[in-house]
């Protein structure tokens, strides 16, 4: 959803797509601009340094992205858009494999940068706001119905918190990563489920 | 501490102390340089900028702080060193009273902002990596020193690990206000100390 919103944002008209050249332009500016996001910042990601750095014409540019946000914002929405796991209604495994989604975006540079830069932009940026937004919605939602459907089957407590619930599986991972400026492993995905099941988990759940 | 640091950035020389007029002007430029911070982010925080709105000559800017990073730095650490309540042996209250003081720094508009700045910051610029560093250190050692008194008096599990348990603690805070972008008062706090001590604590710290 992230990465279409890109799209439209670079190509508003055809409906029979863009043609192939300018796509092939459009990425390679793309990647030019990740590139220097994970380098130095989003303050770096400039239609001149992009030019400099892809070879694609400043006009082409500016063509396709009238401001250095929106130039941005695909950058980062392009990578962190995710193919979101489908729940299996297996508690455990579905959110060990929900956060650990989590984990891969943390610790792979553009996306990890593109996180720290919504962070800082967002509370001033719009059009970092809408990014957020729809990047907060598109992983909290997963979480959500991975725990309203455990909660319907009698597997966690009927009067689960649902969005403290949420805050207390994401939040460790962010933390760590981005404060404590630490990586770790899927292990780490296992002791915080582990947690959320202990203080939520029913004996229905066959814990 | 982090404020010291400050300090010394802009005056490293006279044992008997800055002169009240520098001192002033200094007070002057930070508080500018924290409004600027507010409203629309790190970047916009210039020494023609501040200048502009201190009143301060830009002359006098660059003297105390030679680059922009240097005086972003100040504005953010000035706010961001807080007073951390003494430990007074109470588990439960102890950790109330560091989160909430957590809490605070997260509705306070600079502080808030200085650490969106520094998450994203911290990751390109090494300015902000040291400050990053002591403001983590700051906020993780109070968490560490009361973990490591209630594991030792055996009203935590011996087997407590304490990375993952501030990581537990201060990670929902952090997940709530920067990344929900929500607002939240010391109930949610008590939440997430309760969901703590249901995890960690022993018999034999009376619960």
């Amino acid at each position: 959803m992230t990465t279409q919103a890109g799209t439209e944002g670079a190509f508003g008209g055809p409906p029979r797509g863009p043609d192939p050249r300018a796509a092939r332009s459009r990425a390679a500016a793309l990647a030019a601009a990740q590139e220097l996001l994970v380098e130095q910042g989003w303050s770096a990601v400039t239609h001149v340094a992009v030019a400099a750095r892809s070879g694609i014409g400043r006009t082409t540019l500016y063509r396709h992205w009238p401001d250095a946000a929106s130039l941005i914002h695909d950058a980062i929405a392009q990578r962190m858009s995710v193919v979101r796991p489908e729940p299996t209604g297996e508690l455990r495994g579905d959110l060990v494999r929900e956060l650990d989604a989590l984990r891969v975006l943390l610790h792979e540079p553009v996306s990890e940068r593109g996180m720290r830069a919504v962070i800082e932009r967002a509370a001033v940026d719009p059009a970092f706001t809408k990014l957020k937004e729809a990047l907060y919605r598109a992983g909290s939602d997963g979480f959500r119905s991975i725990l309203e459907g455990a909660r319907k089957r009698g597997e966690l407590v009927a009067d689960l918190d649902i969005d403290l619930a949420i805050d207390q599986l994401a939040g460790p991972l962010m933390f760590r990563r981005l404060l404590a400026e630490r990586t770790f492993s899927t292990e780490y995905v296992h002791a915080v489920v582990e947690s959320f099941l202990r203080l939520y988990a029913t004996q229905g759940s066959g814990r």
